[in-house]
């Protein structure tokens, strides 16, 4: 017997009770586990009428099959929830070490619904489930509510996901933090948490995991490391230089966002912000997440100026862009002083770094006046006014109050004019991932169910290195970079490709590459549970869950006319790289992606024949 | 919106509470509705640890997509359940008009678990549920209880489901009825209902069903009457005489357990119990149950004799061979009596006639002693003592204490000798449909989940009509009655179709004869709830039922060791009719049926290769 279906975890901290539950093995079988499981947990347990801070808001922890195991790079937790950011699908998902103790403790999945009447540390381990009185711990960061949680509990070996000042303050776009710096960031997982007056879940399993093969498991796990240090990128740049690597390349390929978007590229900030220099700059140290070969995670100390001494994870790419280039702040270390402080106070940095970067284009232009500014310099460039508008985001002191709200809601209440420099897709603000030279890109903006994403699939990897999985039957020559009519033939294998780690608790960047392949992620899956499943199995299911969120969104009242972009890359030409002179094409690039998708070419959603072939036509013909 | 699936009522009885529950889409899809929605809620529910008895069995009901529709004989309701008789999965099924009510009042399932404090009855109507002291009708007979719970009701339109005494008291063989004499018979729901201290439900309900095409659906209905009574038999047979019209032909085939099966022809018997002098005997009037055009229900009165005017609805087919051939009475009366004893007290009348024919056998060997029988003259032919045998058993007085254990359990405390005359399968008595001449009949009592079972499907209706519905591929010259190996042609097809009904909520008796096609049915599930569906889905998803049964009593400790059946069959060759000379040659049976259903020769369960390909292969890699 293998571990192919267990047990979920449900807790409501109304009533401070927990319960064990098995959840649906049919589920397991169509979506697999992690990610896709807490969507289709979610689609029963949310109700889409409820306000969306309500205490019976669920929020969901799932793990995969994979998670905990000999699989390379198997630490990753999903978090799936309604976002209170975006009123859409909410799905995070962070490494660290938090998920195999859940899964060694015995649960699947842990579900936490209710809202405690004061700030609360869940404690889970072999033996049962204990609430901890956690009003001391209110208002610290991260860093010290993991020292002090530890300081509270018996025993060492305690896995903690804490939320900081921000998620307690209700930052709309706040994190959930472990490993301090390892991020459940986007879609503000955190405000939900601080909502339900839960600091923290702290959680600790010894139990043996039920692998069915665990020699083959073992075998086919060294097949799929030498698979993925044969990427020549993973052995020569991810090892080395972990995410940092990505800004050189990023810059050359013309899609870095630099001053809020205006530019896609920032060479000028090459001298400072270049991967090795970085790595001269700042204090490094490789971090690894559970389970990770690769171990991409930098470690960093400010080692001169201001913030000498200051320490953390980070900042990774996503962070060097967004209080770096997008705020046209070369600095490294003013960037990386927002990074840490950014984590600490439990803020998603690409959100935050995003929310700046449009504020100082509002500064600029006088949306935001200086009395709201309230003597803060937001000016393009200034580093330190980067790290005080983290500062006051994190506690909604002064400006940070209304940006606090997310650039989506703060553009509403600044009025006329303001919503030009929001660069948000549902709400969710961008990451760093240009779209004016990657069409790609674009359409993976657009259409991502929890709103600006370049993850499902990351498609900008494809513009630096083509395409070279021939398990995913791409055409070699297909192309995204060209023409946005080049969707038809890739991105259904390739989001499909980019969805299959979040089912099996792995990461991405596994896959980024093309490192590992389908049909040794099928491999993995089965030796851990004992049930065959070809790569084909594996992909079909990843295109379900694809389809199933596509779904719950149109439950919360998203369709295709919200699968858009902001406009400055639907009208401005880009100014500079690859990208120069070039807008978006976005309704050739819809309507080739949902032609190859299945959905329907004017709702933007899956066909009745698409939902039946994936067996979710069940979703059009309840009572409710 | 169709009504493709709905709501769950959950009742807990010790804690008086009820709410509603939404059950997984895909469990609709999957397993259809009916008996195999139940099941599969049964696998979720059941604790495979607990005692037969305890408080946590769930009782559950379900209704079907064509519930209360349009669709010809759409009023059956499926009980499921973990058998307190047998230990292995419980599976009943009735007619009136109770499934129909359930479903208006808005539920597709109702779950019962919990014991209550004291004697209640549920009610449930459209406004939601309440519970009835019902101590006062505690010990009344069914008929009594139903108009005891009009009475103390308000308003009209209750449909209502009860117990007898013989369910209060335990018997392991004691019913639930609805419409008085309408049974969920086999398996003993009535005495897991009266652990519960559940007197009864009633239900009322208005609701418009959620039908995706009404008019759709009422066409299909129309061609699916016409194809119906199409059928020869159907039409001059069923509908002006019911199931007593069985009696002469199945006397006829040599498949009419007589003499507790020492025989299997009575034609002594026919003078008095043919089914023309069966409706010049007794006083007749015809009974349908909800939307039926056959109305193959008899009510009956005693005209004559020591029981005259004594009422109630049957003997049906099945209690005529149970209380007259079986223990040789061929006095019609007092075979009505002791039907009509067996309903109102609430006893299951296969298992009960089947007991007394067993007593009958031991009584006349000195297994059951004077002292034991109590001045009881449990003798072969003699119809009094049958009707008293009834009566004692379901009050549990004298030698019906013992007998109210049922035949095996019975048999256990007489000691050695007394096996030879159980006539059971997996614990629960045959029913009346003979296996010496009827090879189909044998595998299926055999293999039955739910023990000795002559209606999945109801095979020697093919020994008296051949096989003709070539939409289940059955090639013409297909033979169950001449040699054992015949097994692989039909079983696996007629076993799916005669699971149809039980999915859709409608009635075996519109297929027993292959009435109505396999497409039909797949039509008026489609027209129902608006989803397509081909009949080889539908084919497909009984199939997956099945399988799932088989699955579910494994889980309770059945596998292929448990596919017998009574020695009888094996070693004593037929006495009389086409079977003389016969005995089972059960090996070859098996291995064929086996061989049908992808089932493992050893084991008797479903091979990898059938649950993968039927999508239930999750069943075998959870944590418990």
């Amino acid at each position: 017997m293998g571990g192919y279906f267990g047990t979920a975890l449900m807790v409501d901290l109304t009533e401070q009770t927990a319960e064990e539950s098995l959840l649906p093995g049919e589920w397991y079988r169509d979506y697999i586990g992690g990610e896709g499981l807490g969507v289709r947990l979610l689609l029963d347990l949310v109700d889409p009428e409820s306000e969306l801070l309500a205490p019976e808001q669920p929020l969901i922890f799932t793990t995969g099959s994979l998670t905990g195991t000999a699989a390379p790079a198997s630490g990753r937790c999903a978090v799936v929830f309604r976002s209170p950011l975006t009123g859409t699908l909410g799905a995070s998902n962070a490494g660290g070490h938090f998920a195999p103790a859940l899964k060694r403790a015995g649960y699947d999945v842990l579900v936490v619904t209710g809202r405690s009447e004061k700030p609360v540390v869940l404690v889970i381990d072999d033996d049962g489930v204990d609430f901890l009185e956690a009003e001391e711990a209110w208002g610290k960061g991260v860093g010290a509510t993991e020292d002090w949680i530890r300081g509270q509990l018996e025993g060492s070996g305690w896995q903690i996901a804490s939320i900081g000042p921000a998620g307690e303050k209700g930052v709309l776009f706040s994190s959930i933090m472990t490993d301090r710096h390892r991020a459940f960031g986007r879609g503000g997982a955190g405000a939900l948490m601080g909502s339900k007056n839960l600091k923290a879940i702290a959680v600790r399993g010894t139990e043996e995991l039920p692998i069915a093969d665990p020699e083959g498991l073992k075998e086919a796990a060294k097949a799929a490391r030498e698979e993925l240090f044969n990427e020549a990128f993973v052995r020569d740049e991810m090892k080395p230089y972990g995410t940092p690597s990505f800004y050189d390349a990023i810059c050359g390929l013309g899609i870095l966002p630099t001053r809020n978007w205006q530019r896609d590229t920032y060479p000028e900030s090459l001298p400072e912000m270049a991967y090795k220099t970085y790595h001269e700059t700042l204090e490094v140290k490789p971090y690894a997440c559970f389970g990770c070969p690769i171990a991409c995670g930098r470690h960093t100390k400010i080692r001169t100026g201001k913030w000498a001494g200051m320490e953390g994870g980070g900042p990774e790419y996503e962070a060097m862009a967004a209080f770096g280039s997008k705020c046209e702040v070369k600095d490294l270390n003013a960037v990386a002083a927002a990074n840490h402080l950014a984590n600490d106070m439990g803020l998603d940095v690409i959100s935050t770094g995003q929310v700046i970067a449009t504020a100082m284009e509002w500064a600029e232009k006088g949306i935001l006046t200086k009395e709201r500014l309230g003597g803060l310099d937001l000016a393009f460039g200034n580093g330190e006014a980067v790290v005080e508008a983290v500062r006051l985001i994190a506690n909604r002191e002064g400006v940070g109050d209304l940006l606090a709200l997310g650039s989506v809601r703060a553009a509403e209440r600044l009025g006329p004019g303001a919503e030009g420099a929001v660069m948000a897709v549902k709400g969710m603000e961008m990451a760093a991932d240009g779209v004016r030279a990657s069409k790609g890109e674009a359409v993976v903006h657009a259409v991502s169910p929890r709103g600006a994403d370049h993850l499902r699939p990351y498609a900008s990897t494809i513009d630096a290195f083509g395409y070279r999985e021939p398990e995913l039957g791409i055409a070699p020559d297909a192309s995204i970079s060209i023409t946005e009519d080049g969707n038809k033939g890739w991105v259904k294998p390739l989001m499909a490709n980019a969805m299959i780690p979040n089912l099996l608790g792995t990461c991405l960047f596994t896959n980024i590459t093309l490192g590992i392949k389908p049909s040794t992620w099928a491999k993995l899956h089965s030796k851990a549970v004992g049930r065959e499943m070809e790569k084909d199995e594996l992909l079909l299911a990843a295109e379900r869950v694809i389809n199933l969120e596509r779904m719950v969104n149109a439950i919360f009242g998203f369709d295709g006319s919200d699968d858009t972009l902001p406009e400055r890359f639907l009208k401005e030409p880009g100014a500079d790289g690859p990208g120069a002179g070039q807008v978006v094409d976005l309704k050739t690039a819809l309507e080739s992606f949902y032609q190859a998708m299945g959905w329907d070419p004017e709702e933007g959603l899956p066909s009745v024949e698409t939902l039946t072939r994936l067996g979710l036509d069940w979703m059009l013909y309840g009572c409710e």
